[in-house]
Order: structure tokens, then sequence, then C-alpha cells
């Protein structure tokens, strides 16, 4: 199954958007339809090397990532891959894709790095306000989102909280603590803030408010951090020099944690995919987005959101 | 006023406390009754140079933080230090000192680094599940603390959402927001989670299960990033020595985002104040939380927040 990409999302398109899709297409045996102006995207594809049966340009003016959807509902493409603004891009995959059946309220995946390796958290920001059923939905989506694309057995799935003990956390969070302790899932109960980056939990589920705080601060506190050090580190020569030294491992930890590894924030929970890339992506990133888009769509995912939310008799009532 | 210290509350009560304690009083003209064992307290005090008439020892067997809040309710001290179980210090300070005139609910501040110095956040919490008018009482507190504690002028107090527009957030950030529009405060508006280490707010206003998160979360980002540096220096003999001649720079960092140097977290909003220290604090931390709670005690701050509350037509309406 083809993976469309929006050609002209991010803040340097159609660029990153151009190396990722080839780099995507040569790397591995994926296929991409480009999705953008033909007259920009053609001669600079030509100028590529790559097996020219894998990308498929089609032409749009300025209803691109329209069009990238309709690929989708049309069959022609498996999942969405676009930059840009994420509350565009969620509300036009929800309104353009429709929800799975079953599914109350799409989520937005954010894969985050931890002493460990990666987990899983979501809802980071689709949903600001969360019933308990949502919370139940988004723990066993993210359970087999981790499962198939980060390689999980059997993933520990946390309810994000302010304590670990049952009497801790609000009304929508015990409410849900009951629901999720009667799944068949690895469900390991309330995950403090404290234990978020050791890496506990696999799945970290929130309601989107509380998930987009967490994301936006960690992302906070990370720039704040190297700002800090490096105005320390600037005070002296003996530590500028230190550092140059130090400079390979500090690479190494950032590629540990770097976003652009996972490429973007998968929107699961509709009928097909749609990742979310940052405006500022990179090739790099918008590779690795395919790369994430092609492993949903080759795991069908969604096909086992359907029947394990049937299994566990999860799925909202039609009609409601 | 005196302050009351807590002697047996740390892990390792009470070495921190009396280590802290002695250098409060000879570093500042502060005044001290430390309350604990007296048996095990006097030999360890008398080994210490200090000036002997600022400190005090008064007897406690197992009930020493319920003695510590009497000596506060009785007006022989204005604030307690005290480290250990947060919860159960919370608990007590508001059973036994009460709310403050007019006040709703107290809450937890938690004073954080930012790029360019300090902000204050609350709640923290002591507040899982908040309405508007908690909001807005922690918002003139916390603009009242940081006025008078971290020396800023006039604070600017921004209300955690997830999103800066309007439109964004939950109700209860758009209640409160409403509120705050309305008051006397140098109110900023909607601050998002990306922008909360860049120090937009002097101020930051959030319920207390998001403050939780948020705290936690940030401590936990901290320690995990430290573990994956080192793991990373730690594979080359050259990052090594890198690192280590960058030494300086990173103690010089540490110590401008250090918990220690704030001391503990004080609980706002009773007739008094309670300074919750980390259970793990040191005998510099413990000297810190003295000098903030004498700072309060000093500036009178809670007849400014009476004052201010009604001023606002924020109080809570007696018998309510």
């Amino acid at each position: 199954m083809k993976i469309a990409v929006d050609a002209m999302g991010s803040d340097s398109a159609p660029g990153p958007e151009i190396e990722g899709t080839v780099r995507a297409v040569a790397e591995r045996g994926v296929e991409v339809i480009l999705v953008g102006d033909e007259a920009k995207l053609k001669p600079l594809l030509e100028k590529e090397s790559y097996p020219r049966e894998r990308i498929e340009i089609v032409h749009a003016g300025d209803v691109i990532k329209m069009l990238s959807f309709d690929l989708v509902k049309q069959g022609r493409a498996g999942a969405v891959v676009g930059a840009g603004n994420s509350g565009a891009m969620m509300a036009m995959s929800i309104f353009n894709l429709g929800r799975l059946p079953g599914i109350e309220r799409p989520a937005i995946i954010a894969v985050l790095p931890t002493i460990h390796g990666r987990m899983v958290a979501l809802d980071v920001g689709a949903n600001v306000e969360c019933k308990p059923i949502h919370l139940a939905q988004f723990a066993l989506m993210g359970s087999i989102y981790a499962r198939f694309t980060l390689g999980k057995e059997n993933p520990a799935v946390g309810l994000l909280s302010n304590g670990e003990e049952e009497k801790k956390g609000t009304d929508l969070t015990r409410d849900t603590h009951a629901i999720l302790k009667g799944l068949k899932l690895n469900y390991i109960g309330y995950v403090e803030g404290s234990d978020v980056y050791k890496g506990k939990a696999d799945v970290l589920v929130c309601d989107g408010f509380t998930g987009n705080v967490l994301l936006k601060v960690s992302e906070s506190l990370a720039e704040a951090t190297q700002v800090m050090i490096r105005e320390e580190v600037d005070k002296s020569i003996v530590n500028k020099f230190g550092m140059l030294l130090a400079l390979s491992a500090l690479r190494r930890f950032k590629k540990r944690v770097d976003y652009a590894e996972i490429g973007g924030a998968p929107l699961i929970g509709v009928n097909g995919l749609s990742i979310i890339c940052h405006g500022r992506s990179t090739g790099y990133a918008v590779k690795n987005a395919i790369f994430r888009a092609h492993e949903f769509v080759e795991n069908r995912i969604n096909e086992k959101i359907v029947q394990e939310l049937r299994t566990a008799g999860l799925e909202k009532s039609p009609g409601e």
C-alpha cells in the first residue's frame, strides 16, 4: 500500500519532503504518492536517483492536504504524511477519513525517549476533555501501536497520575483505572510524573490537555537546559575545550532523544492514518515518518484495533 | 518572629536539620525553635558554634510535626519548616493552622528555574480537582509571593494551557481566564508548555494534578538526561576527559537549577506557612527553607494576601 506525502507542508517545502521521499523509497520497498505542485516537484525529482516506479506525483494546487486524504479514502494510499499546522492536519484527518469503527476519539501519539528505549504517550493533544471510555480506547490503541511499531511484545500500559496509589488521581483517572483493570492489557496502574522517563510504562495514557503539557514542557525543559549549559560553558575556555572533546557523546545522546528519529506524531483511530510532522521537519524526519506510516499499514494495525476493541467490549455503540 | 523546624523529618535527621538551623542563625538574624528529641538534639547543638540565644529546643517525642504547628497557632513561631512525607505535612498544616480568611484552598508552590531566573508555579499538588475561583486565588497568592520573595516587581501571571489562543484550554482554564482578565494582576493569558522554561511567566497557575505532572515530569526528564549523557560519555575516554574539563560549567548549571537553593515547597494559604522539604534534604536545603520562611514572615505576606483578596472581591463568602 502506498503512502501519500503532502509535498508542500513543511516550512522549507518541498525540499525536506522530496529528500525524505527519495531516501525512503531508495532504502526500503516503500511506494509514495507525492501530492503537490507538479511543475515544481517534477524537475526536482528528476535530479535524484531512486527506483522511478516507486514515486508517483499527483498534482494539486491549494487543496493538497484534502487531496492527500482523498487518496486514502479512495484506497489508493494507506496513510498520509504531512507537515505543518497540527490542528489543521488533525481536523482534516478526522473530517476526511472518519473514525475507525467503534472508536469515539482519535488520539495523537508521541513516541518519547526513555532511559531504556522508547515509549508511546497518548493522547498528547487531540482531545482536551476526555471521558474514561476515551482513555480506555487510547490504552488499547497505544498498546497495539507499541506492539507492532516499537516491537514491545507485551507493552506495559500505565495511566498518568499524580501518584501511584489507587486513591490518587482525579475522577477521570479513577474511573479509567477501574475500566483498565478489567481489560486484557498488561496494565500496570498509575504512573506518576517522576517515573515517566524511567520507561516504567511502554504506553502512557492521559487526556489530551495533560499530554500536551507533558510533551511541550519536556521540549521546553530540554531546550532551556541546553541554553543554560551553553551559557555556563561559554564562561571558560577550559570548559569550552572540554565540551568540544565531549561533543561526540552529546551527539549520540541527541540522536537517542531526537524527534526526527520518529519523524512525526501519528493520529491514530481514523480510517487510515496520518502522521503529523513538525513544520521544521528535515528530510530525515520525513523519511522516518514515511517508514512509520508504512509499518503501520503493513502491520494492519487498524484492523487489529477494530478487532481487539470488539473483543474487549470497548466499542462505542452505533449511533452514540 | 521565630521559625519552627521539625528536627526529625528528613531521611538522615537530625543531621541536616541541625546543620541547616545552625547555618541559618549564624548567617542571618533568624531565630529558630528546633522541635524534636531534646536528649538527641542538645549534645549535637553543643558541638556547634552559633549565637546561642537564637536556637531554642522544644522537646517532642512522636508528635513533632503536630507540636511544630502548635507553636505557630500559639503565636510563638511564624512558620514551620519540615521534611518528609509531603501529603502528611500538607494535611497537618491545613488541619492545625486552618485556612487564611477568604482562602478556599491552600496551594503548594514550586519555585522553578528558567532561562532568565526563577518562576513560581502553583498549585503543584495540593488540589487535584479545582474550580476557577481556586485558580484565581492561586494567581493572586502566587503574584504576591513572587513580588516579595523573588523580588519581581510586577510579576507576569500566566495560566498553563495547551496553547496560547483564548479558544484553547478546558472549561476550567477558560472560566479562570475570564476571572483573571478582570483582576488587577499583570495577567498575560495562557502560557503553553513550550514557554514554561523560557520564563515567559513569573507565576504559572494550574490545577494541582497538572502542576504535579509538570513538576514531576521535569524532575524525571532532568534525571533521565543526566543518566543518558553519562552513558554516552562513558563510551569514550576522550569524551570522559572532555566532560572532566567541562565539569565546573556543569556544576554552575546545577547550582542554577538546584532545588536545594530554594530549600522546599511552601504551602501557601494557611494561617502561617509551612515549607515542605524533600526527605533527602541537605543542611544547605534546610538553611534555605528557613530563609524562605523568614522572608515570608518578615514581609507579612499573609496579611497582604488577605487584603488583596478582599480588594479583588475574591474571598470565599463566610460559611461557603
